[in-house]
């Protein structure tokens, strides 16, 4: 098996696609305007528009870590806090990035169900204190999909963002995996974000085929005041812009994000498929995105490292997740699935 | 005249020079390890370590004004401060960024002479002020060219490391140019650098002809404990490093990196030789590196504006300043240079 | 009731003792030299060494909230995070102070042991995680006495402390009620600090009976360095400081801390004595130091409120927390637990 | 001399004025509600408003350094920029504190014209820049009295916030001499804040006479959202903070404060004229609140510390800086400015 074989540890190790590599091409002639002012980042961000059907304000940023953060940053201040269910990637992989952007902001951690926050949890944590001496909650980030796979319903979002807007709250999306969501859902993109009261959306270009870069899309454009000043603060604007913005030109063409998508989680739903009711395996939750959570036993997980498989585990639990991407092939997920067979004495 | 036309306004104004294309091509075949884990991110920091004839610790970050307020929020905390010139881009040019992120370090400004500080303004500002009411001075930045396109040649940074070393000051050296700062002084990297004193360097891979990216190398490598935390925190770790860290493979191979810095000095010279002598142009400064800083009449300004050139100007100064890139063609440049004499009447 | 009849809402409720008044009068006296460069902050520190029988390095702050934050911000970067109790005051009740102070050092929570930390919790949330993308653990804070009136024992901080070192996180202690801790305990100020492994001590002055003010001992001296700024900056340097050093010369004076600390824990057993066995009253937790947890029943508390008693409650759940000073008066503590009596039917 | 002789080198160096001292002593009843829920603080927060004629916002602070800061921190985002003149306060003297309680905020300096910003200066500054490249302006901050002893006439504060309001900056008053200001003005406090257009003002208490403890009043109420878990967050909510309240009581009734503040007025007026006219004494400023900045020889100068005066020079020029406070004698400035006369030759 080849050094660069197709793994099913992150969506991350997956290249660039050939549309965002095209696009690239294309945008690689003479000389364009920097940070920005180009026609490459201006036609990325109308093309965003047009797909949100709505006049968003647009930025771009280097990666999800930013990307969240800053968005994050622009609904708090460092007194205030921002509720994120407890497996949320803000929480659990980003190294403090939220606090060090913002200064300070607390994230308040609500018990996930099946990755996702619930308007009663939302409730609870934002009531329970109301005195100076804790950070006063402010913004709600949920991440679709979830860090675990799963999908928040519209009528799941609806819920959410009412009980936002009954306790003065901000609603932030982290939409890291946002394509495989609506690939999922079956619904627009404005469906799942500005129409279900979503502030600010963070959509990830890296997963979905680019090699650097994630946009961020304001709907409730009050909150972008002065935000491309906080991009730049941070560190976080290219200066050939162009090369950030027009891969996702090239994405967004044609529906291509959603198509490799779409394929992405067929892929899951195919690996899902061949492994079910194999003794033993258990599915630690649904699989309605691109990623599939099975629960092994040690020496299958052992098995599987072996034979060269790479995926991440939840120590010393069994757990083990499989992450597909746009260019997962149909023979690796059943070499995959296959060997999870044989791991499992099937 | 097309609007993908070379331009002299910025050496970020131009592509991804094919090194570099064909570098990412290379990196972009099947599956690799995230976050800088694979083995393009090791090959191109031992490339690094080869080039500079020494083993420092090297990171990639996605942008200069990241890589250098990174490096400076190291060697500081937030109670210290940084000399630099009062021409230093991260005064200038970074929207507060250092500031940012070292969470409040105070720029103090020394006033440039040809865009260099000197070890005698380094001395005065440094001793100025011994009490706690003022934030102590812990770092020295240096712009590497400079931002007016000069260079500090090496008995100057050797002088200046020295007056460091006597002071307890650390050396920085914003390299966004140090290509053409090499190029222009006929010296090897090691010699430019932690051989003169210099304790960490940022080198621009964008101004170098890449999409992207900025290499942070730590010659003093204490000062780079936890240096990787920093980064991830900041919003400065890519997921899909290996597109950040291909890329200078391909332009540190067969000294590609220093061939373009020489091409562009000497267009930068070429430019200068056809307009000196025009009755009305004075140069601001030395021509040293790839840029041509020319005190012109408004009127010329505007003639050239009208022709289509973009250039940076000082206000109400008629100053220009003309910048020329790996890809500058000489035929431009000529074209540029007729236009200016036609310009000034000559 | 007079309207400032004593309470047992918070040591926060009691006034200036006659020492510190004392203090602050004869310090009253002329002009003096600003900012701590006066006789009394030299006297001071010089008797917290004495105290502590150690030439720890010795700075005065306003309140416990930056007297803490400032000392957890000099033991760690913004990427690196610290090890506290769940119920730990800098978590609970200091709106996100500490990540404040430090750009965003997290605090990583572990179920608290009747108060307190064990080297066990900190081994497991030190060592769950060794990636770059969580930040690092650098720091463990245990306050003493904790915020449940308990204390850790010399044995159950040198097996800390010993932690500690193995793992390399440096070791604070949260002294806000420092002194209650030394009374309960009889031992020396020194053996439950240093001679146990405690890196740096915030003692609390506003709980001993003084107006403002808090004192930050660093046993471990290097981690001191540049810490006069670090205040300074912080909006921590009084301008006329012996107003707050002077203070601690009268309370430190006679074992006066000591006395009042002792008097706070006495009459907090006085009030568990008087309480101990009636039906339906339980104790949360072990009387050790000046405060008094009890379960009682929601109706028994509404009772003593009715009566016009001040209290710390828990939403919900029938506990209050009745907390003595260096000024609670035996009447008091014999009404209140004649009240608690009748309210509890006894 | 005893050491404890009344100095001009700052009003920080006298100590507690009778007034805040009887006060303190009043307050120092019994038990009193912590953090702010007491009647002291109700009732000074009242008696501000009273005095100014209007229904501000009243916050309470430690210290000068803390109030400004968090004060303009309201008014910023890190990537906004601060106007001040290059003799303010809050860029000499104040360690980074501005940029650290903004996480960044930039100051930019005017020259200053007798220690004062002028509407050209700002209009200057606010308006050199407008790329996302420099920090955004939003935010004046004067000092009156200023930090050169000079006063803002009534028509000069109008004429600067009625650039303010062109340019869409926030005006905030660095108020650590109000007292001086209002005395040498002869106006109300109402004439020279909100009525002439300030939205924001920090009233300093210690150099009124007080230990400790500086007032932020919000004239423009919307800019005190939240301000409250700001100040809480930065180490400045004090828990007895009937002791930071009480002194203002006692200062503010009948008058005292500004008895004091015209008292420190007329010293510095007596000693000026006392000096006025002795060959080779030149006056830098002119004498407006309680301070007379004098350029005297260096020798003199040494005479002058050779007998025991302290005062503030600066470096290699002869100048010195003589202040005047609440509690400052008559014969201690005659026997000064003797010793001037003397040291002069006079």
């Amino acid at each position: 098996m080849s050094s660069n074989a197709q793994q099913f540890a992150s969506d991350n190790y997956s290249g660039i696609c050939p549309e965002a590599w095209a696009a690239m091409a294309a945008a690689n002639v003479g000389h364009e305007t920097a940070y920005g002012n180009d026609t490459w980042t201006a036609r990325a961000a109308d093309r965003f528009r047009q797909l949100f059907e709505t006049d968003c304000e647009v930025f771009f940023a280097f990666n999800g870590t930013a990307a969240n953060s800053l968005a994050l940053a622009a609904l708090c201040q460092s007194y205030h806090s921002v509720i994120c269910s407890d497996t949320a990637h803000v929480e659990t992989d980003e190294c403090g990035a939220p606090e060090f952007f913002s200064n300070g902001s607390k994230l308040l951690l609500a018990p996930a169900h099946q990755g996702k926050l619930t308007p009663g949890a939302i409730q609870q944590i934002a009531t329970k204190r109301a005195d100076i001496h804790f950070p006063k909650p402010r913004a709600v980030t949920v991440t679709q999909a979830t860090e675990v796979g799963t999908l928040y319903g519209l009528n799941e979002l609806q819920a959410i963002s009412a009980t936002c807007r009954d306790l003065g709250l901000h609603l932030h999306m982290d939409g890291s995996r946002f394509s495989n969501a609506v690939a999922g859902l079956g619904c627009t993109p404005a469906e799942v974000t500005w129409k279900a009261g979503v502030d600010v959306l963070c959509f990830g270009g890296t997963k979905s085929g680019m090699a650097v870069g994630e946009a961020i899309l304001f709907f409730n454009r009050e909150l972008a005041e002065d935000f491309e000043y906080r991009c730049k603060q941070a560190g976080q604007l290219a200066s050939k812009m162009r090369f950030l913005s027009a891969p996702w030109l090239g994405v967004l063409e044609n529906d291509t994000w959603l198509r490799h998508a779409r394929h992405a989680n067929a892929m899951a739903q195919l690996l899902a498929e061949r492994v079910r009711g194999v003794p033993g395996v258990d599915f630690m939750f649904p699989v309605e995105a691109n990623s599939v959570f099975l629960q092994l036993s040690e020496p299958a997980l052992e098995f599987l490292r072996a034979r060269g498989w790479r995926f991440y585990t939840f120590i010393g639990s069994g757990g083990a997740r499989f992450m597909c991407s746009w260019d997962t092939e149909e023979a690796r997920v059943l070499e995959l699935a296959a060997d999870i067979r044989t791991a499992m004495g099937g």
